[in-house]
């Protein structure tokens, strides 16, 4: 095992707690909001583990984290980065930390450690996957967040009793990913698309009817769609008017679950009667609160059964490209601005 | 028992289906919605019950039905009135309908059935609720929906393991009955009131916190109170951008249970962390669905429940006026207008 050096590259966080703004995760430029520094490299304690980032993610959810609006406070000085891949290196005092030194691992930050977009991170042994020794480094990155998300959300949706359901920003990764996964557990998809040319992509994948959110024919398209395929469970990244839209053409009894906020708009609340008579209800859902609630063996069996999914190439995280520390802090608001041709991934 | 004739007088409803508008529950003249006909008195069928019509009720939901604005479409031609009391005089084939001859009862309409702002009413058998001798008929006039919503949704706060709750419309009649209930059921209440002069009257049946929605402190108040009160239900019957800010200020894991529209504003949907990391969850509550899924017991247990408090005295329904069908025909509206000094009702 090569030495641990004493100090390390990092994006820390430029500023503390919360913004008050709500303007959505797009950023120009990185640097507005961290900075590339040379900071001391943490050292684990207890049930933590100190990883050597292999490639770590980016994620709507680390910039709204860095712009201060998202659910946790920010914390200045500490690296940014919620995702990634590596190898444990070293560990406090705790047998379950200890054992997993030398193990290549799928990481999530975790309260009271340290971010991913750095040469170092430092989370606890829990929030660390061991993985597949086939898995891809650009699969491993982007294990959790998405592919995890998609696994819970769909279970969500068949332990409601659903047979159909409809997702927002179908072309995102994660809506790929949901796409596939619909197709295997036989619930049948509709999925929001806002370009034409993402249309044949998430049809290739199994997903039976896609509405482009763009098209002037849409509000047709929607009310013919809910009466045909009758979706109960609506999994909302974006949260507009158009997810309200849709959620008022659904059915009787109908869940709207979201889970991001792409759009810094703010839709109304339904009507009365969608509430009251439709007995439709609306929720949020966070991936950290399914991690946190499911039992050992749920979590288990989820990893393992997404791991699965990448090494047999039903799933694939596609890359638009992996920049190192100073050419993220200079160009990663560029390199996102096409968010749906793939993943953009940091290599420290 | 006195022979049933073979037309009689009712408030009928003037329009078909629904209106399209959102207006809310307020009406200028009754004859713009309804007109008094003499029509022919129906004719019960299987398990329904011709009741002859002592006290009929006016609630909100009327106003909202017959302005083409309830989760139901309206039925030209047919009496409105969806609750009020009287004694059943003829039933049709079925045994349980049989039975309730010669009784007094409280009576809901029921689909298929018609309204009770008639002289006559035709609703189910399962519709209606046989009377304590002892039950005030001004009191039974306003026996279901007003009490068993407040006793069905003080039974969901108790469920959800609430300890606290608000409602809104505090000095509404439903408000003054969950006031009452939520003492003895040791659960501690906020209500919200619009004027000054209220705050005694709810303080008085003890709850222990009134906020004034309209008093330039509101905020101040409203999140000092929810810090002290934690309550994390709010029962909701006015769902406009004040319940929202209610509904924001409390704690995580809060539901907002809408069941009513008094306003006919739209409030923004909460923030994407209101749902996500706060874990809250907005939804609708019913009476007829509750009363449609709950079990035979639990549907005799809160109809005895309730009216032993009417009985006891622990309940009153304010009376403001009693006017006869002609009569609400002409001054409905105005006699509405003072809603919180009691209960309008219409003995026809």
């Amino acid at each position: 095992m090569p030495e641990i050096p004493t100090t390390m590259k990092a994006l820390i966080v430029k500023y503390d707690g919360y913004s008050g703004t709500s303007e959505g995760p797009a950023i120009e430029r990185l640097s507005d909001w961290c900075e590339l520094s040379e900071i001391e490299v943490p050292k684990p304690k207890g049930g933590q583990v100190l990883i050597k980032v292999g490639l770590a993610n980016v994620n709507p959810s680390d910039l709204h984290y860095i712009k201060g609006e998202y659910g946790q406070p920010r914390r200045k000085g500490v690296p940014a980065g919620f995702e990634g891949m590596g190898e444990v290196v070293a560990s406090g005092e705790d047998e379950a930390a200890r054992k997993l030194i030398g193990q290549r691992v799928a990481v999530s930050a975790s309260r009271g450690g340290s971010g991913v977009w750095a040469q170092y991170a430092l989370t606890d042994a829990r929030a660390v996957v061991p993985l597949h020794p086939k898995l891809r480094d650009e699969d491993a990155a982007a294990l959790i967040v998405n592919p995890m998300t998609a696994w819970a959300m769909l279970d969500l949706v068949k332990k409601a009793g659903a047979r159909a359901f409809v997702m927002t920003a179908g072309a995102s990764q994660l809506g790929k990913l949901m796409a596939t996964l619909s197709k295997e557990m036989e619930l049948a998809a509709v999925a929001t698309i806002r370009r034409e040319e993402h249309r044949s992509l998430l049809e290739g994948l199994g997903v039976g009817t896609v509405l482009n959110t763009e098209r002037e024919d849409f509000e047709d398209m929607l009310v013919m769609a809910m009466r045909q395929v009758q979706p109960t469970v609506l999994l909302d990244a974006v949260a507009d008017s158009r997810s309200a839209d849709i959620f008022a053409a659904m059915p009787g009894g109908a869940r709207w679950v979201i889970y991001g906020k792409l759009s810094p708009q703010s839709p109304a609340l339904p009507s009365l009667g969608q509430m009251v008579f439709m007995k439709k209800k609306i929720e949020g859902f966070w991936l950290s609160d399914w991690l946190a609630t499911a039992s050992p063996e749920a979590r288990r069996e989820a990893f393992e059964k997404v791991q699965e999914r990448f090494v047999s190439g039903a799933w694939k995280t596609d890359v638009a490209a992996a920049l190192s520390l100073p050419e993220a802090e200079e160009k990663l608001g560029e390199a996102l601005s096409g968010l749906n041709r793939g993943k953009v991934l940091i290599r420290p």
